[in-house]
């Protein structure tokens, strides 16, 4: 018996998330749900539907748990908490501020209908959360550090591609490694995040545009670049496309802790990422395993990550887990 | 009200384990319990007792749970489930080969009576198996490594020290970082244990011992060193105090996988400990508090690190959790 799946949103984390299935033999994507004309798609995947987001309600008794891939911004704060009414959910809700206030309401949701909702999955908030979670809990004394890249940000990359000339471009979130091999040696430095981040920007200009003032705009831009370390580089229209096309991320969570008689010990986890999306998906995946075991079992509301056993997101039963993995 | 615990067996670990829970205010030390005359010892923190083992069962409904602090060779296999039957218990079993069977043994005898044992926590078996489950949970292609160190391996010490000539000596186990960065750099070597370590041994002779002799007998020892590259540094008995007293230790788990059309995930979990007995303890007491919970939740047998939610380490609320950490 297979554990039936849906996906709603079919952007680059839907498409991950499809492929992900793929990957998990025990899992069966059902339908694909888009806000969009549904007879446009087809999936590489045999059987799968597509639906208008509309029809999701006849799908309930059949799907075990809807993944969904829409935004933080506008979508999933809506879609989560409606369908979570319906069906058992999972998403990678990124908002960190707004993460109680979505937990309530989708809890309530969820709660009053049966149903188990897992949010803000992915690796931050998900994995990086985690292991901030356990290495305090290990290490009560010590000093936490986040840092991100080398990665896109989709932020950054709209406000450069607002300024005057430029006529396309991205930015890549870049880790200063001297900090962290300082923090590994077993310093405790106090650090912002502009102190712990370079900003690399790859921009492409108009043919007439002044490459200096764009220059001058980016690195002086405030609450942006104003106060990082930011480099510009000018492309070609062919480079940005060729070289600059795919989503790498990642980052690293340290801790840095001291027991006993004032022993230094550190916890570092970190990601590399060649895709973003595929991988926030691939983490999805497991997270609707382990929504549907825990629906299965009786729980109802909303989880999060800390929440759920890690023996809950994998296929292999309680003793091959002890006996192979322990 | 606070978490009352006992520790049994008063070695490196178990000061360990006295040492962290001072860094823990919501947790008790109540007794200390040694196989030794209990009236030798005194703690540093106010109130606690040392009591010899056998006293143990007097102290029923006062401690909630007993960290088992004695070796998994021949001390845990008798210890855990003898206490299992009085207590809940947290320990460190860490032969990896014997887990299925401990498990089976332990969970029986706290069943039985109603109590709540976890067992093999520490780092590994503990936090790595934690890391290795995770990441094939979320990347099932791919490839898994581990490696040690650097960091003194206990039965290699022993090894060399029965080497005639050698007065003393201590071997670390040292991680070949050439190949880590191979593997972080996303290729994936099939490789053995000897081809991801070396071995360094700090000799110390007796006086009129030829040191070329006994770094031979060390080099060609088979199993222990014969296969590994293996370097022997002579040092001075004041040296061997003064610089190898310490009980670092450390490694890596790294899982490097694919998603989609072969774009490459590594996930990767690291510690640099100076002190791993402390450590240890460390987990041991984050775990202790877990053990309660789940307790008091009526939960009963035995349960590995795979069976428990990060939350439960933790002495935040799981609101507290979802604001400052998720």
């Amino acid at each position: 018996m297979t554990i039936k799946v849906g996906i709603v949103g079919y952007g680059n984390l839907g498409k991950g998330v499809e492929q992900a299935i793929s990957q998990n033999p025990d899992i069966e994507l059902i339908a694909i749900f888009t806000r969009r004309q549904p007879n446009q798609f087809s999936s590489q995947q045999n059987g799968v539907k597509f639906e208008h987001i509309s029809a999701a309600d006849s799908y309930m008794g059949v799907i075990d748990v809807m993944i969904m891939c829409g935004g933080s911004a506008t979508d999933l704060p809506e879609q989560t908490p409606w369908f979570a009414r319906m069906f058992n959910t999972v998403d990678s809700f990124d908002t960190h501020a707004k993460i109680p206030e979505f937990f309530d309401e989708v809890n309530a949701a969820a709660k009053e209908n049966g149903k188990l909702s897992v949010i803000s999955t992915g690796w931050d908030p998900g994995l990086f959360s985690l292991n901030r979670l356990l290495a305090q809990s290990i290490l009560p004394e010590g000093t936490d550090y986040t840092f991100w890249g080398k990665g896109v940000s989709q932020g950054h990359s709209d406000a450069i591609r607002r300024v005057p000339g430029v006529k396309g471009g991205v930015q890549y979130t870049v880790p200063v490694e001297a900090v962290i091999e300082r923090i590994r040696s077993g310093e405790t430095p106090e650090l912002s995040t502009r102190e712990k981040h370079l900003r690399e920007c790859y921009i492409v200009a108009e043919e007439h545009a002044n490459q200096e003032e764009i220059r001058n705009a980016i690195v002086s831009m405030p609450n942006y670049f104003a106060d990082y370390n930011t480099t510009v580089t000018f492309i070609t229209e062919e480079q940005l496309k060729a070289e600059h096309g795919e989503m790498p991320h990642g980052g690293f969570v340290i801790r840095s802790g001291v027991t006993g008689q004032g022993k230094r010990q550190i916890i570092e986890f970190g990601l590399k990422l060649e895709s973003n999306p595929e991988f926030t998906a691939s983490v999805l995946v497991a997270y609707a395993r382990a929504a549907f075991r825990l629906s299965q079992e009786g729980q109802t509301g909303a989880k999060t990550v800390f929440d759920i056993p890690f023996s809950y997101l994998s296929p292999k039963s309680g003793e091959e887990l002890r006996r192979d993995l322990l």
